[in-house]
């Protein structure tokens, strides 16, 4: 049996639906704000090409609300912490509020939780922005767990309400949340997972099972597109992450017919076609032009 | 080496907290109430010595609040559902009630979660009096869940408060809490083995796995006691479950030096220690008498 070559696209994967509600905030605030200054508070997706655009048309990048003194401030899909929008505020700039409604629910029960005096652990990674901006809405005893070890920090805990990073892996929020289980008598665990990226990292490790080379597509810098690699690795050994086309390489190829393409919720898909094109090239796939 | 004959019993053990308590509040009842009827509701410990000795001081059971017209119905340690505690009051009975605080600390987690609409999940087994009398108090949607495959039947929960029947394993709690953090978005988990259940277990499977043979003394319907044989059974496999010395059988330590003896809370001391004298003899432990 002669098994056919082919490269296949994950078939969930690019901008999620905050990312792509946030960038059309922008946009639209941008277009009808055209005597102000639009900015995001930081990039407000992890790609490149999206940034430049946006650029194009008007909405750069600042890191502080300081860095301006008059116009827009739009929170990206990520969130920022309440003490961020206030320095905002104070310097006397607008909000446009573009975080995710998934990341938004996040902050509404670290709310409720500290509201009723109970300790947040917040599973994901301590420096992300998403993580960093739910720490500021959880105002009392509050917690990070990115790895089995972080546990060890939380002896002692009564009671604890547990929420994870919307990008974070099924199986480690599951393994983390069994630990505090068993460390922390009341334990309130909200599985925060966004819904596309569980689809995401099921679908991607569907792929990568039945594939001989993967190749993750995504922004160095971006969290689910990590997760994504991680989960890929496991069911397929020669999986590679990349952020553009010219980092690939014709020998990761060799004696492969089945190629799987994964891509996070910040990389746009006319990247991974440009992608799937050169492979199918290197792969000498013959396409049937598209008249 | 010569490895020293011994009989050990395990360290904790007998009438828990709440058992004791409930004796006592049954004793100290018909005493101060010589000219009423005063009966438990069920008995009082799973333990036919303590229960006859309870008839002896005047305190008789009842299975139902209908089989008495007047005098006082005393609450055992296990708790009783508000409609039987009702059905009681309709009858003109005083109700003193014996309830274990830790079981009663169950029925004010089930009432709360109720009354915010969330499902109460009880880990325990159904036809248990004390998950009875919680499922009482869940007025709600609920369900008693024992083992793995009872999961299956919670499809589509959103959310759910899980508490445990007190003498639950901590190992089959956290095993089935586990399951219940994957199937269900919001669990919020109360871990209710009261702290007495998990000394005796610990303690068990310490005793059991230094041990070539274990006596677990209890009565047949003791779900602790069931419990802590399942636990000393893993770590030993020569362990046998008995009501009474009279089922103790001589070729059961044939070629065995280390033998242990665990207890239920409802077991009195004075059974445990009749038995190990037994085995001591059986396994010709000279005893220094005491002068």
């Amino acid at each position: 049996m002669t098994i056919e070559k082919s490269v296949t696209i994950c078939p969930s994967g690019g901008f999620c639906f905050g990312v792509k509600r946030a960038v059309e905030i922008a946009e639209t605030t941008a277009k009808t704000n055209k005597n102000k200054q639009c900015r995001t508070l930081g990039p407000i997706v992890h790609n490149k090409k999206v940034s430049e655009r946006l650029e194009r048309e008007g909405v750069k990048i600042v890191i502080e609300p300081e860095e301006m003194s008059s116009g827009i401030l739009i929170i990206r899909s990520h969130g920022a912490s309440p003490d961020v929008i206030a320095r905002a505020k104070k310097q006397g700039l607008e909000i446009v509020d573009a975080t995710c409604p998934f990341v938004k629910r996040i902050h509404g029960i670290a709310v409720k939780l500290s509201e009723e005096g109970i300790p947040v652990i917040i599973v994901g990674k301590y420096d992300h922005p998403e993580v960093q901006g739910i720490l500021g809405y959880a105002s009392g005893e509050r917690y990070v767990v990115n790895s089995d070890s972080d546990i060890m920090n939380l002896k002692g805990l009564k009671k604890a309400g547990v929420v994870a990073q919307t990008t974070k892996t099924k199986e480690d929020f599951l393994r983390i949340a069994g630990y505090l289980l068993d460390a922390i008598p009341e334990c309130h665990v909200y599985n925060t997972i966004c819904s596309e990226t569980l689809k995401r990292q099921k679908d991607a490790a569907a792929l990568a099972s039945v594939s001989d080379v993967i190749i993750a597509v995504g922004g160095r810098h971006s969290s689910n597109t990590s997760r994504l690699f991680e989960i890929v690795k496991k069911f397929c050994p020669k999986s590679y992450f990349i952020e553009e086309l010219a980092e690939l390489k014709k020998d990761w190829f060799e004696n492969s017919k089945k190629v799987g393409i994964v891509y996070g919720a910040s990389t746009p898909l006319e990247d991974v076609l440009e992608i799937k094109s050169v492979v199918e090239d290197i792969l000498e796939i013959s396409r049937i032009p598209l008249i």
